[in-house]
C-alpha cells in the first residue's frame, strides 16, 4: 500500500463531472500505474464509467455520496451545505486523515479552498494559503503563485509565498538555488506598492540561501522566463494569468483565420502542419494544468473546471509527482527554517 | 492655425531619441498632413535630422533645451531636475499654454505622469488621472483603463474611469452605449475586493445613459472583446497589458521556431507567406502603440520607450485623432454631467 500514491478525486467536480474525472484518471493511471484513486461521487453516475474500465476500477475505490458542490456557489454557501458529505469535502477529508496523499478536484475555486483551508488548516507561520502554478515559458517553465487565494498581500506573506515558491522550483526543476522575483510594474513612485517594496527590502536583506533573489519583474518577464519563481500577491497574480490564457487563446485563432483564408496559405498549412501539430502542443493550455494550494497541511490541486480528460490527467500527474518528491514535507521544513531564520535574527537584533 | 493639428513632441523621449520620434513625425506628417509639430530638445542632435526631411522641417518648430528627463530617473528626481526645462515638460507645457492640442512622449512614465499632473491638473472631481489604451481583440479593439497611472482605487475612482472610458469608446468607436466591465477575479468572496464590488453596484444603480454597464470580467474576457471598455485599477492593468504583450511575444518565437524546424515546414511558410505577414502585422505591438493620460486638464500621448519610428508615428496619429475628435472636452463634459448627476441624486435622497 505505502508504495502506491493514493488520489482522492471529487468526482462531480469540473463543468463534465465524472466523465472527465473518471476518464482523466483512467489516461493518468496508464502513465503512472503505482497510482490508486478514492473516487467521492454520486454512485450512479461513477459507477458505471468504472465498471466500463476494469483496469482503473482494480486500482480504485468509490465512495458514494449525494451532495455535490455546485460551480457557481459562493464559499460560504458550499461550506453551509457541503460541509462534511460532499465529494468535494470528503476528497480534502480524504488527505487530513492520511486516506490519501493529495486530493484533486476540478470543482469552484473558492469552495474548494474554503474547504482545504477549513479542513487542512495552514502551516505553522503560514497565515494564507496560496495558489501555485506552472507557467509555460520560452525557456521552459516557471512557477508563478499566488494565482487568486488571496487578496492584497503584507511584506511578509509575499516573502513566505518566495519561500515556499522556491521549495517547489527546487522539486519540480531540480534546482538548488532557483532564482526569484516578485512582480511589479515599472512606475517607481507611487502609492499602495509599499508592501512589495518591503518585502524586496527583506529578501534582499536575509539572503536566504535556498532561493537566489533577483528583485522586480514585470508581466511581461514571466513569459520570458527571466526568474523561476515569480511572486505576487493573487489579484493581479489571477488577472495575470488569465490574460495570458486570454492571448495563448486569441492567437491561436488569428492563426486559424490567417492559415485559412487564402489557397496558398491553406497549401502552406499543409506543408507545415507537423509544425503546426507541434505549435499547438507548445500552447495547450492542458499541458500546464492544475494549481497547487500551498501553505496548508495536506496538498490539494486544483484542476480547470471546463478541461477534457487529457487535461485533468495532467493535474492528477502533477499531483502524483508532488507526493513523490515529498513537496509538502519539503515545504514544511523550508518554511520552519525560514521562520527560524527571521526569529534569530530578530531575537539577535533586540539582544 | 487653427485648422491645423499642432503636436508638440518630446524629441529626447524613448530609448533611441531624436531619431525615432523624427522619423516617426515624417511619418505621421505623411498620412496625416494636416499635423504641425512643436520638436523640443538638442538642437545639436534634432536639427540635423529635420535639415534632412524638408516636408517635415516645414511643418515643425525646433525649440531647444538642454535638459532631458532621464529613462531610469525617479518622477521626483525628474520633477526636481527637469521641471521648467527639460525636453519632456516643455511639451506638456506647450498644451497647458494652448500653443499644442497635444503632447508625445516616449519617456520614462512615471517622471510623464508626475509632470503632467503637475502642469495640467485633474479636472473638475477627478482625483487622479488614467492611462488608458487600446487593446487589439478577437473582435476588434477595446479599451482598457487604468495601466499603472496609480495603484489601488476606490469605488468612485472605479467609476470615473468607466466614464471616462466610455466616453472614449463612443469617440474613437463611434459607439452610442459603450459596453463597460469591471476586471475582477473568479473567487468571489474574498477580502479586498469592496471598492470593485461597490463600484460595481453603483454602475448598476445609475444606470448612467452613456454605457452599458456589464458586470464583471475576468482577464481573459479582454483578449475576447467580450465588452468595449474594461475598467481596473492600474496594478493588475499594468500587470495584465505587460502579461499579455510577454504572451503575444512568446507565441511569435514558438511560431519562428516550429516553422524553421524542418524542410516541409520552411515550404509551408513559403506558401504562406502573405498569411504570416497579415498575422505579423496583426499581432504588431506598434499598432497599439500609444497610451493615453486621461482625467487631466489637456492630452497627453505615453509611446512606449523602446519603439521604432513606424511605432512612435502610430502614437502621433493616435493624438491627432483625439485631438480632431475633441476628446477632452468630451470627456469633460462626460465628467461633469456624471458628477451632476450623482450630485442630484444624492441631493434627492437627502430631501
Amino acid at each position: 500500500m505505502s508504495d502506491k500514491v493514493r488520489i482522492a478525486l471529487d468526482a462531480m467536480g469540473g463543468d463534465h463531472g465524472p466523465a472527465v474525472v473518471v476518464a482523466g484518471a483512467e489516461l493518468a493511471l496508464r502513465s503512472h500505474p503505482d497510482s490508486e484513486f478514492l473516487f467521492y461521487g454520486n454512485a450512479a453516475q461513477v459507477a458505471p464509467l468504472l465498471d466500463a474500465r476494469p483496469q482503473l476500477k482494480a486500482a480504485a475505490q468509490l465512495i458514494h455520496t449525494e451532495v455535490a458542490v455546485r460551480m457557481d456557489a459562493k464559499p460560504s454557501q458550499a461550506l453551509r451545505y457541503g460541509r462534511w458529505k460532499s465529494s468535494m469535502w470528503l476528497a480534502i477529508e480524504a488527505v487530513k486523515k492520511g486516506e490519501a496523499n493529495v486530493a484533486v478536484s476540478g470543482g469552484n475555486t473558492g469552495a474548494l479552498m474554503a474547504m482545504a483551508k477549513f479542513e487542512l488548516k495552514t502551516l505553522p507561520g503560514i497565515e494564507r494559503p496560496a495558489i501555485a502554478a506552472l507557467w509555460p515559458t520560452v525557456r521552459g517553465e516557471s512557477i508563478v503563485l499566488d494565482l487568486g487565494a488571496s487578496i492584497g498581500a503584507d511584506a511578509e506573506h509575499l516573502v513566505d509565498l518566495a519561500v515556499m515558491g522556491a521549495a517547489m522550483a527546487r522539486i519540480l526543476f531540480g534546482l538548488e538555488r532557483p532564482t526569484v522575483g516578485l512582480l511589479n510594474i515599472g512606475v517607481e513612485e507611487v502609492k499602495g506598492l509599499e508592501p512589495v517594496r518591503e518585502a524586496s527590502r527583506i529578501l534582499r536583506e536575509e539572503k536566504l540561501p535556498d532561493l537566489e533573489y533577483q528583485g522586480f519583474v514585470e508581466g511581461d518577464d514571466i513569459g520570458r522566463g527571466r526568474v523561476d519563481v515569480v511572486v505576487t500577491e493573487g489579484f493581479a497574480g489571477n488577472i495575470a494569468l488569465k490574460a495570458a490564457e486570454g492571448t495563448a487563446r486569441q492567437m491561436g485563432e488569428y492563426i486559424r483565420s490567417a492559415m485559412s483564408r487564402s489557397l496558398s496559405a491553406r497549401i502552406g498549412y499543409l506543408f507545415a502542419r507537423s509544425a503546426f501539430r507541434e505549435l499547438k502542443e507548445r500552447i495547450d493550455p492542458r499541458r500546464s494544468n492544475g494549481g497547487i494550494f500551498l501553505g496548508l497541511n495536506g496538498i490539494v490541486i486544483k484542476s480547470h473546471g471546463g478541461i477534457d480528460a487529457e487535461g485533468f490527467a495532467a493535474a492528477i500527474k502533477l499531483g502524483h509527482g508532488v507526493v513523490r518528491e515529498e513537496l509538502l514535507s519539503k515545504i514544511t521544513s523550508a518554511i520552519g527554517s525560514h521562520h527560524e531564520y527571521q526569529h534569530r535574527a530578530v531575537g539577535g537584533a533586540a539582544s
